[in-house]
């Protein structure tokens, strides 16, 4: 049984409801164990954000589901890791 | 029942009271273990500050309260870490 | 008996399905314990993608059949580590 | 009771006495466990230092009389920190 | 008796083997506890990559015939660590 | 009673006596634990070095005298750490 | 009774005998624990090669001569730490 335990989303979100809102919201989801929403850009009426989520058993598509219902849109998937250990990304002599 | 253990604030605010008093104020609100405040910028009659909370149960609505009670105003939520877990922001390959 | 440890690779993969399937797919693979995958670029029909794998006994070819069973194209192996330890690329005089 | 653990501070003294002195002074006030006083810029007449300054309750009069008695004078405060632990800034998007 | 801790090669091999074959065989060696290799560039014919080798007691003459015998060539020995423990390589003010 | 643990001193030295011979005499003073000689600049006659002293009660005077005994001077006190714990300098929002 | 703990060198060195070989002899040196000799630069007839050495006793002019009966330079003494424990070279505001 495969298992996501990090996403990291770029998201686009309406003013409100707030960053602190929708990270309460996405903590409160079933196997999710941490969330963190830093700030990109605010722009008149939209926020640019990046959406860290850790936990032993993210669903994806609740997670979507969540941040849709806030009014939001995930604009990519920058990061997911899966298994039964958190792998981090690893710099490589490509990426120097 | 979701958690924020993390808020990281720009705040812009009158050169008094100082962030000494502002930091000990907030340091004494529930929820929260500790408080960091740095200096971005100072200008003729303002200060342009950031302000790092954490604690196991943050209320947000209460920070912000301490915070314009001493005549200051949060410009931006820059950061927020919420759930059983503090979840660190995490660098991708999109932020390279 | 000499055992991948770690393999990083650069791919190449249609829209569909999506990182997060492919995360979850690999993770399931023998000898694997965890897979991150990050997104380097995506462009109108393809995303060019980062592929961290570890385990205690990777075998490339399982990974491979995945990868390309859903239509993804293995660009370059960036990095492979082998041996009785997880071993870690050394920056020398000569990368700086 | 709110405490402040850390103190860091931009200050311009005469080049006597020593930053040795001042170092030996502030580390001897009540609720400081330990002083670092770094060198930024020396000119003809005077120093421009940065003394961090940590402790489990410092009391930032005391410390600012102590300065003042040396003949030294506080810029600014560039960082605070309060709480009953003691938290760091954290940096964000916004700061890179 | 002296032990070599670590090798850090730079290599110029033929696209095959491919370098996880490589990895594979020099994980092998007697003592050799792990390898790495990173890609530095590939040519048309040829690709330039960065050996990490690192055991209790490795013998670098053993390990050249491994690389030998697949066709590639040792361009420099970019690092070589040796005694009873593995020692790193320290930057120093002249290195800034 | 207040401890100097620290001190980072900018020192101007002839080429003789060798930084090893000075490193040998600080390390001998009476309440240091370690010295460390980093090599500036090398000119014509002269050698600029870092000495970075540590120790649980170092005598300023004391060093200064053994560093002037060698024929060397001492430029710049660049940092100096006292107190009952070895606090560093913290890296504020004004130094980014 | 004083104890070189570090030494980095900076070397010049013919091609011949390798560095390995030099490892191997630094290592067997009385008071060292290990050796790492990185290389900066190759030219016609010589390297340049910076050897860092630690151990709890490292006796400098044996060191020398091991390196000379191999035909190589002692360019300059980049770094060296001395006393009962080994001490780091600590970044100040000076250096950035």
């Amino acid at each position: 049984m495969t298992r996501i335990r990090r996403l990291v989303l770029d998201v686009l979100k309406p003013h409100h409801p707030s960053t602190i809102e929708l990270a309460g919201k996405l903590s409160g989801v079933d196997g999710v164990t941490g969330v963190n929403i830093g700030l990109y850009e605010v722009d008149q009426r939209t926020e640019n954000i990046k959406i860290t989520i850790e936990g032993d058993n993210i669903e994806y598509e609740v997670v979507k589901q969540e941040i849709e219902k806030l009014g939001a849109v995930i604009h990519s998937i920058d990061e997911v890791a899966a298994g039964s250990l958190l792998v981090e990304e690893v710099e490589t002599l490509q990426d120097r």
